[in-house]
């Protein structure tokens, strides 16, 4: 490996640190080196898109220009999914052995703020450990997939000709947060089709002038065709935030995003262990409400209030690890 | 109108009242009679079950015995929907003159505690205005339509046959909430089967001595097949919960959950309110994780401390009805 990178050069190591990510109970952040290229590419869309495909072509793109490649298989549904699903992947088989190559899946059993937050960091702890570019494919397309591809760097949607109308079928909210189309299966009917309908879309929204405008690529991933085309295409969108200082402002947007979920998700806790701990004024509380003496809201006032009253939530102490 | 149903009466008057629960600023539950014996059943199932056809068979059988229903339709996927569609449904527009039936669409934009706790909350004004039954029927499948089941004193399950595997297709989670699983279009081909399917599945569950065994029973809801003896079987399960005991443990655990989910929404606001309003404290923090010598939790613990030292969260005064 040509970077320092500490404790996280042995690959062990390296999926300790991430299974500690996954658990919450990774600090060790502040001993890595700091120097960190590292990319981040969240990859998401419906299933039967081919994004486990394209994103093994993408790895044997960038392994031919001799790039460290990470790849982390992110599944909201599944938690319990474990590290060695996607390895056994057909498709990843191929990149199995190569020792700059680093496949994971990720689940989130005790991060603070969920998956997309876990994803951030075990980003953050693959850069340190010398990876160049990270690829976090999400199965599915729902609100948790649209939170974990928007700690990405750069966002590709991937949709398929032949499964009704694509379009259509990607709920509100993901489009939006794409950076890059990829009509996947270009080679089948109605692959046109689907470009001119993402290209209609787009052009119905707005794009703030200076801001990158998404735009559209077709690949077959299973031959590869397409994908240095797309890989371009990551290249000058990266550019793009690099010139136009959009990376800064995204990044301190993730970066607040992973404070507000993780702060939350600590308050949340506090209340739930306050309440499971407190039975004299939880059942006070609780006697209240189902006489309809108060609303829910009125209620949780009086909870905060007496929490508050309580010393609660209690301030973490500094240095300690789990709260 | 039987009993006194104070300022809730007036069929407009409770039309705002729910609004205002919806919009998280109905505070007015003390001022209602406190009688309220109503019974809030949940149906929920995947889209094509046919729920809405379900839900008008068994407003009509309740009406038979002059019941009063509500019926509040809840969509977690379009908060946005409003209060029109339901009652321009086609098979709802036969109750829609009916002056003891009341038909609202439910979204939850400022609830705290999300959908869940704002229908239950409404279910608690609907029943003080005097309905015998509310209906509450949830669109999809999918963990908020699990929460919402999850705040009804029965909960139904609507399946049907020709969807595909149907037991399958429910996501886990959502068949453990079912007190009673109804076989819709059975009728058609595969209705045996289904039943079999959900027979065994239940048989492989294992239930406490004592509790509610979940039952299944076959409805052609159109013709209003089958619709008196699910009816029955509500009763059933109803004079269970009540013979056992179960009910006020149920009681307890909902109002529980509303709190808990009310209480943790308000922590939640106080936490972005102060990340919004603390430019200085935010940007140093920020700094630390974008240069990771802060994970993402030691960084919320740094918020949370900062945030108590400068006394956020704000005991809430009393009587405050908009934190």
């Amino acid at each position: 490996m040509s970077r320092d990178t500490g404790f996280l050069g042995d690959r062990r190591a390296l999926a300790k640190a991430l299974t500690r990510v996954e658990n919450g109970e990774f600090d060790g952040l502040q001993d890595l080196a700091a120097e960190s290229a590292s990319w981040l590419i969240g990859i998401t869309g419906p299933p039967g898109a081919g994004k486990s495909t394209l994103t093994s072509a993408l790895v044997t793109e960038l392994r031919k220009s001799g790039k460290r490649v990470a790849v982390l298989a992110v599944d909201p549904s599944s938690p319990f999914s474990g590290g060695a699903l996607l390895g056994d992947r057909i498709r990843m088989r191929s990149h199995r052995d190569d020792p700059d190559v680093f496949i994971r899946s990720m689940s989130a059993r005790g991060h603070l703020g969920g998956l997309s937050v876990a994803t951030a960091d075990a980003a953050r702890v693959l850069a340190a450990a010398g990876f160049d570019y990270v690829i976090a494919e999400t199965v599915g397309v729902g609100q948790s997939e649209v939170e974990v591809a928007s700690v990405a760097d750069a966002t590709l949607l991937v949709l398929a000709p032949g499964m009704g109308d694509a379009v259509q079928a990607v709920k509100a909210g993901v489009m939006e947060i794409a950076d890059i189309f990829v009509v996947n299966k270009a080679d089948s009917d109605g692959a046109g089709r689907l470009v001119t309908d993402i290209r209609g879309m787009l052009r119905s929204g707005v794009v703030d002038e200076g801001a990158w405008a998404p735009s559209v690529v077709r690949t077959v991933a299973p031959e590869g065709t397409g994908v240095a085309e797309l890989l371009e295409l990551v290249e000058r969108h990266r550019r793009h935030l690099d010139d136009s200082g959009e990376l800064g402002r995204r990044q301190r947007a993730r970066a607040l995003f992973r404070v507000r979920q993780a702060a939350e998700e600590l308050s949340d806790r506090a209340v739930a262990q306050w309440l499971a701990g407190s039975q004299a004024e939880v059942d006070s509380v609780l006697g209240l409400l189902l006489t309809d003496r108060l609303s829910s809201r009125q209620a949780a006032e009086r909870v905060l209030r007496a929490m508050i009253a309580s010393g609660e939530p209690r301030a973490p102490a500094a240095g300690v690890t789990h709260p």
